[in-house]
């Protein structure tokens, strides 16, 4: 076992080493006119500020749930929390400084020299980040083997996975808070009320709003994805043990797989990222599909070989290919029903000449009907899978689905630093042309996002479902009995958790966007001269406001995502807490994809009427479509993006702490 | 038995004689002026029209059906199928003429001589309805019993429930789809595009619209309230017997205590419909209540009487009176999340000050969190009733939440009447004091109606849960296997059709309401003295256009319903049907509280702004707060309530066919 962790320690070290080359080689292109770094420079202070008070926030939190797992489960446990907790942070603390950094560098290349540069230097900014998180991630779950035996490792290596899953909880939902309230505020205030165009320097809530891109997108994206994949690895080396032992292999080669296919997957993405470019006519978006498709062709083949080197088969490659396919068809299918270069979107775009209401209610239907194939994907997937390589195999499906996340992320991390870029330029006041660069990039990177929830939230799922079936398996229950009504109702109950967590981050939301609306008002009103351009807003208190508001609205859904499964596991027991989770993650994953969905679609309509359909810039249509855009918004960044996280929480709390539930079997 | 069965027909008839002694004391109530019978009769030709073409729409799915199950279950359950059928049937037909002809006298009663004149013509109009869907209820229930012997009768009588749910399904899925299609041409051409303001005559929808609130909220929510009615009797009775065996009662005595406690209720209701009554200046809403109040109490009494005599103890009337307690609760909590009385609704209508984005996100977020307590509600009192009386308590608990139906549909059907009357006052030009007599009434109706499908959610599932688990006795499955991840998978297909349901009645909303604001338009344009009031606009060809819309889109939603469940039953078998089941109940649940409450939320933000607050009418508020009615409407006249009744279809639909599926055990 040992030497195989060793490798795959070599590839994390590799894509490391890899990530500080991107992003050297980001740091050595200029930053541009001072006023560029000006810019550049309140929103890195603003979103470094931001990480640190948010981890500074969190610290009490992260020791108690150190001490919990130290006594409730074992040291070593606690240490490898601690791990993952330090890893997951150490991805989101570079991810910000590369994104941050790379943003003003986009906006110079796209002035000194173009599209190609500009767009190079936005990828090179996510590949950073995406090989950041693959890196870390393998690294931690490598060490951890190496550092002790097989047997220990794999009792607690899912605390590895629940260290990751707290920052993750932290970063989705104060991230999604944070770009919400600033987002709103600059939107309502400053465009609706006071009719500025986007980005624009006189609006005081504009730097919040760029520091709330790279801390919902970079660290909260970066974060989501870091944690879907450790805990996928994860769960499969559960499952390998579980279901192991009458498939001829054996345990140590059956844990071993996961990794290994994860350092397959860490070099097949550094292959993909090689291939990302863009010609200075071209189309960017086929540039990072070609990325994608490539590290996913080789990935399938490493798997065929790995497979049938180490498991002494192909079959085992036939779910792991399963994975990676789902996890196109899910990026794919959820692009259908957000982009405006399909009929959904059109007819949503359509329905807001019509009005408001007919626009969000048809939204609302795309929404809902978003959420059919993606998980009849899943199932038919997660059905192949385990008729390849029973239990085993749906693990391996969820590792596959995720083997190639460098290069993922690093697409998902693009849209924020092309987004920040685009912003800059306006905000300097770049000429015309540039700018009309940067939007370019803007685009493709608005196009990516909606391709890339999908793909966060298709992994979100699978890692919540494999980490279901490990716990399923720890804890030893077989089934759930249905002649007792008590599991009826834990898994009615458990499917309104999901909802209730939504409306909580949705309640917060709107309270953090109401203090910076007032803000900006407060602004505007103090001062007559930020409106003419002639004194400079107070940008640091919105960005300040906007980080407490995250901060105090975090709490709640936070520690309820933890708390919720802790009790229920100690108080009603391991089946009442796995039924309970049978009702969480069906409903959290559907309503996450629901809400992200008509919020994604919401977005693209408004951007397709901007592109002059159905009257363009300032009809009717175009009103109607911002509004949708502002009721979509906060769904689509705060509410559903969360949501992954809560469901994978529960899933992983569930499994770190089965042992004690297994052992107390229920106070009640 | 028998001598049960015959007591219960006794009662049973008692109730459609009261029924019938109401609609005649109304009947005799006289019609007022020309202008207002002419409207009256519009608004009656229109609605029972359209009754007669939605059963002749249905008639090849209901022989379909009848076939189906004669030759794959039995011919006496066929029979028994169709007495559901046409007795569901025969509730909405009376239900129609009665509220139909009930609307016009309540607005003379208000002319001639008053409020408490108008409430009593509106409430006895509900009442006759709210007893004939006990009545028949009961009556067939108990025929059953009375034709053939017990066994027998228990093997075919869930398929009369079968019959109501098929009724109830397109009843309600078409009477959504109608309400809203004429509601939204009403709403976007009439009052927003041509200035008009409610109910003007010269609104070519204007009768269509009225139609559609007998269509939806009189058939709609009767059928609804007729199948849970039966459904949960039945369900009891099969759970009786499954686990009676050991808890010192027969089966027979198991049997019959749900028929007599359905009589009892039906006694109870009696005694409340006659306490109804308002002062000239008194409050109706509070009439209303008693009424609910008075007979929940008897009925707690009589459910004590008779669990004591018939089964040897009191703990079974616990059951009951858990689901007495549990249903007002329901209500209470709904009417808390959705009245303009208490903190969420108002603020909701101070977001409306910000702007349209803002409140809707509000309401959203209000009606996610509305889940909560009706969820926490039902499981407390499910556990409560599984103590005290095992799964027979949970049936009970059903029966309880039901029995007294009488009276809370006369309550519903009370708002659509008022409705109406006010409509009708202000088309036929009623003095100023009149129509504020009958808008007063109408407020009330608003009022109850949230809290009345509040009552409804939870009445659907609280019968979806229990036909479950009554499908579970007769299949005898013991659990759900999650050794098996295609019980696993089921369950989040599960979980994704209510989506897919909700998905699917947004777009058949969507596509009747375009034509109708199509047809609006044309007239409109077509003939310049309709906008004058000098010429009559078309009615008949509107409710032609809501009809046709309504009985094309009812088809695929609905043998959705009904096809799932027998597909999935025949292919994968009981077990994987169970496991689907057990994701759709939840799901189902949560998404129609959710997408209801969120509708009647910005209804009532909408009118407690029109009251005076935040601006009032005409405000910037107002208009916001009209944008967000529209984006609700559909979403709780049309695809909430059609989910009520899609879990109980589904549930039903498998327990009836459950010997067949247990018998082929899946061809897959």
């Amino acid at each position: 076992m040992r030497i195989f962790a060793l490798a795959a320690i070599a590839t994390a070290v590799l894509a490391l080493v890899f990530a500080y080359a991107m992003t050297a080689w980001v740091n050595r292109v200029r930053e541009g006119s001072d006023q560029m770094k000006d810019v550049a420079a309140y929103i890195r202070e603003g979103a470094m500020t931001f990480l640190k008070r948010e981890y500074r926030a969190m610290a009490a939190v992260l020791v108690a749930l150190v001490l919990l797992t130290g006594f409730l489960v074992n040291w070593a446990s606690a240490i490898l929390y601690a791990g993952g907790v330090v890893l997951s942070a150490l991805v989101g603390y570079c991810g910000m400084r590369t994104a941050t950094k790379g943003n003003v560098r986009a906006a110079n290349g796209a002035l000194s020299s173009g599209l190609s540069k500009a767009f190079k230097v936005a990828f090179r900014s996510g590949s950073a980040v995406g090989l950041c998180v693959a890196g870390m991630g393998l690294l931690g779950l490598s060490a951890a083997f190496v550092a002790v035996n097989l047997a220990t490792a794999l009792q607690c290596v899912a605390a590895f996975g629940m260290g990751a899953s707290t920052i993750a909880l932290f970063g989705r939902i104060g991230g999604g808070i944070y770009t919400k309230s600033a987002d709103v505020g600059a939107d309502l205030v400053g465009k609706l009320e006071a009719g500025m165009p986007e980005d624009d320097f006189r609006n005081p809530a504009v730097i919040a709003d760029h520091v709330g891109d790279n801390v919902g997108d970079v660290m909260g994206m970066g974060a989501d994805l870091f944690e879907s994949y450790v805990g996928t690895i994860i769960a499969a080396m559960v499952l390998a043990v579980a279901s192991g032992s009458g498939v001829g292999f054996s345990h140590m080669a059956g844990v071993a797989f996961p990794l290994l296919l994860a350092a397959a997957g860490i070099v097949a993405s550094m292959v993909g990222i090689l291939f990302v470019r863009s010609r200075e006519q071209g189309n960017p978006a086929q540039g990072l599909n070609l990325g994608i498709y490539i590290a996913s062709v080789i990935m399938a083949v490493a798997a065929c070989i790995l497979s049938k080197v180490l498991l002494g088969g192909f079959r085992w490659a036939v779910a792991v290919g399963a994975g990676l396919l789902v996890g196109i068809l899910i990026s794919k299918i959820t692009e259908y029903y957000t982009s405006s270069d399909y009929k959904h979107v059109q007819h949503i775009a359509e329905q807001a000449g019509t009005g408001v209401a007919t626009a969000i209610i048809s939204a609302l239907g795309t929404g809902l009907l978003s959420t059919v194939w993606p998980l009849a994907t899943i199932a038919i997937g997660g059905y192949a899978a385990f008729q390849f390589g029973d239990l085993y195999g749906i693990g391996l499906f969820g590792v596959g689905l995720l083997s190639t996340v460098a290069v993922t992320a690093a697409v998902a991390v693009y849209g924020p630093v092309a987004d920040n870029a685009s912003g800059i330029a306006e905000m300097s006041g770049l000429p015309e042309e540039v700018r009309e660069v940067t939007e370019a990039l803007d685009t493709v990177g608005n196009k990516t996002a909606a391709a890339s929830q999908g793909f966060a939230m298709g992994a979100a799922a699978m890692t919540a479902l494999t980490l279901f079936l490990a716990y399923v398996q720890v804890v030893g229950i077989k089934g759930l009995s249905l002649l007792n009504p008590m599991v009826v109702m834990a898994i009615f109950v458990g499917a309104m958790l999901p909802f209730l967590f939504a409306a909580l981050t949705v309640g917060s939301v709107e309270r953090a966007a109401k203090l910076m609306v007032e803000e900006v008002r407060r602004q505007f009103n103090l001062d007559e001269g930020i409106l003419e351009g002639s004194s400079q807003p107070d940008y640091a208190t919105c960005v300040d406001i906007s980080a407490k508001g995250a901060l105090k609205e975090m709490v709640a859904p936070g520690v309820m995502a933890i708390a919720t499964p802790l009790v229920v596991g100690l108080v009603f027991g391991p089946e009442i807490l796995g039924a309970m989770l049978m009702g969480v993650l069906p409903a959290g994953m559907l309503l996450a994809m629901m809400l992200t969905n008509t919020g994604s679609a919401l977005k693209n309509a408004k951007k397709y009427i901007e592109k002059g359909h159905f009257g363009g810039k300032g009809s009717e249509a175009h009103k109607a479509a911002v509004v949708g855009d502002g009721v979509g918004d906060p769904l689509k960044d705060a509410s559903g993006p969360a949501l992954n996280i809560f469901i994978k929480c529960m899933a992983i709390v569930s499994l770190v702490f089965a042992p004690l539930f297994a052992a107390v079997g229920g106070l009640l």
